[in-house]
């Protein structure tokens, strides 16, 4: 058995694909956006994850090169989501930059993005034939699931009677399946058996949902300096999150009705309501509460990893170091 | 060899096919807007060119049903590629029903097409393990060029100077890269080799060269009942058609400056302008010198087809019948 990957070589992989990804020289504006969303960074989890699997499972001796196709074309499609999203939020910036379609316009942020999803696919054609249709198979059910959580995700907006399950339900879609889907294809990649391929698959599932709430808690409660942006945003601007949905199941009538009503004053300044609301989850302890949740979560990842790591016989130390690295977001 | 399969059998088993997809019960208004899409009809010529084709080569032997996923599969490409041109355009009416976004909202219309695009990937999953990789080269190369030709159609707008080799490269790939690979696919399925998938496949490009400069065409001189819309909404919009831009490439100094008055005119009611433009095309012989246009790619269309047909040794009776349909278009 060789050495494992590092996750930095991993990563280094992950940036080499992409940049060397080919695009044809016209119309420019259909794939300058691309380029753009895809040199704009992001920490590359998925596709690393994807590889670290392949890489653990084949003790260090399968070609990185064969899985490589898979981990881009996960990638190109999660950045394709994040360009979609940022249209159908009108959010200006992403990740420091000016988002694609406050750029160049909502046409142009469509149309690329319709054609990232298909260079997804291109990408795809890459890889071993005899691997062709299980990846494909893997690759749609996680697009789809993507899909399906970000409509439930809209949906919600217009919708005030959602509930703790059918937010998880959600963020199961948008956020766990892209995750767990990455995984599988790393695991499959590498010939790993079904049991095998749903084990990781789960552990991969729970940091996934670990990690969205980390995010709906760090939006509270993080650290502006570190978190990158403003806390507060998701309650100035109403959103379904863990934390104001438990705020909601947890309350009683009279707290129910408080939220209700600074939620609906257009007259209470951002600040105001951020702090008004603030003060409801710490009456009901909201913020301890999600920390267990995310624990919770947290937990059940690494426990089904062990099981893994007991299937496969070695321990699997990219995965490790990211479920590791998530432990410390919330303090 | 059996009878060949008729162009209305081959229709009802693109029907049926279509029916018969499985969706998901929630989130329903993921899936709400793709049901409408797909049945609203339209004239489902490039599926049925794709099994036409397939059931050509095979001489009637081949089984039908091992080529329908590719053909399911673009249509609903297709289809897709409406859904979001209609976005895109803000076009309200589509095949005399509202739009998805007009009916739903832009950010459901968006996120369905994206689902829609990940549907037809779906369905390829069903095609024979040999024949995936095949068709999925082909299935991607015509939805990028799809995507290609609509951005270069959206850059029009903006640009004054577009000449007619634009033009036709745009309509090279907004159209017809659609149905020559639709057309490829049923020949590679069948087990063609690449002269013969070339020949017919040029034999569809130019076809569907052809169908859209008819549609050009039509858009000024056809019968507003065949038709089924207000004729001179190209020109009422400004939009560059081969008509249009043959005119400014035709016409001397002083009628290019009458076309750019007419089309700046703001104060000019919609009939007013119409006319006056209609007035310049008469005087610049358009309406004829577009159909000597389209009975050249028909007649190019129509050589490659003998050429084909000898390779194969019978007639392609479906492909056949639908050229036939088309040259009846535009007297």
């Amino acid at each position: 058995m060789s050495a494992l990957a590092t996750r930095a070589r991993l990563g280094a992989l992950v940036e080499e694909g992409l940049q060397g990804l080919e695009y044809p020289a016209s119309p420019e504006e259909l794939y300058k956006p691309i380029r753009y969303t895809l040199e704009s960074g992001g920490k590359r989890i998925r596709p690393v994850l994807l590889l670290g699997v392949y890489d653990w499972f084949t003790g260090g001796e399968g070609d990185l090169s064969l899985a490589l196709p898979a981990a881009l074309a996960v990638e190109v499609f999660h950045n394709f989501t994040l360009l979609h999203d940022d249209v159908m939020d009108r959010s200006t910036l992403r990740r420091g930059r000016q988002t694609v379609w406050d750029r160049w316009g909502t046409n142009t942020a469509i149309l690329s993005g319709d054609a990232m999803t298909i260079l997804a696919y291109e990408i795809l054609e890459r890889l071993p034939a005899d691997r062709l249709a299980g990846v494909l198979r893997r690759f749609n059910r996680l697009a789809m699931g993507v899909c399906q959580g970000q409509q439930s995700d809209m949906d919600f907006e217009e919708n005030d009677m959602v509930l703790l399950s059918h937010y998880m339900e959600m963020v199961g879609h948008k956020t766990a399946d892209l995750i767990e889907g990455a995984v599988r294809i790393g695991a499959y990649m590498a010939g790993a058996d079904e049991e095998l391929e749903a084990t990781i698959g789960l552990s991969a599932r729970e940091m996934g949902i670990a990690f969205q709430l980390q995010d709906d808690w760090l939006d509270v409660y993080g650290d502006t300096e570190t978190f990158g942006k403003q806390v507060g945003d998701d309650i100035a601007d109403n959103k379904k999150t863990y934390l104001s949905i438990l705020a909601r199941e947890d309350g009683d009538a009279a707290v129910q009705n408080d939220l209700t009503r600074a939620m609906s004053n257009v007259a209470l300044e951002r600040d105001d309501k951020v702090r008004l609301i603030m003060g409801i989850y710490e009456k009901l302890d909201i913020r301890a509460k999600t920390v267990v949740a995310i624990e919770e979560h947290l937990s059940r990842s690494a426990e089904q990893l062990a099981r893994a790591e007991e299937l496969v016989g070695r321990e699997a130390t990219v995965f490790r170091e990211v479920l590791a690295s998530l432990s410390g977001r919330t303090v």
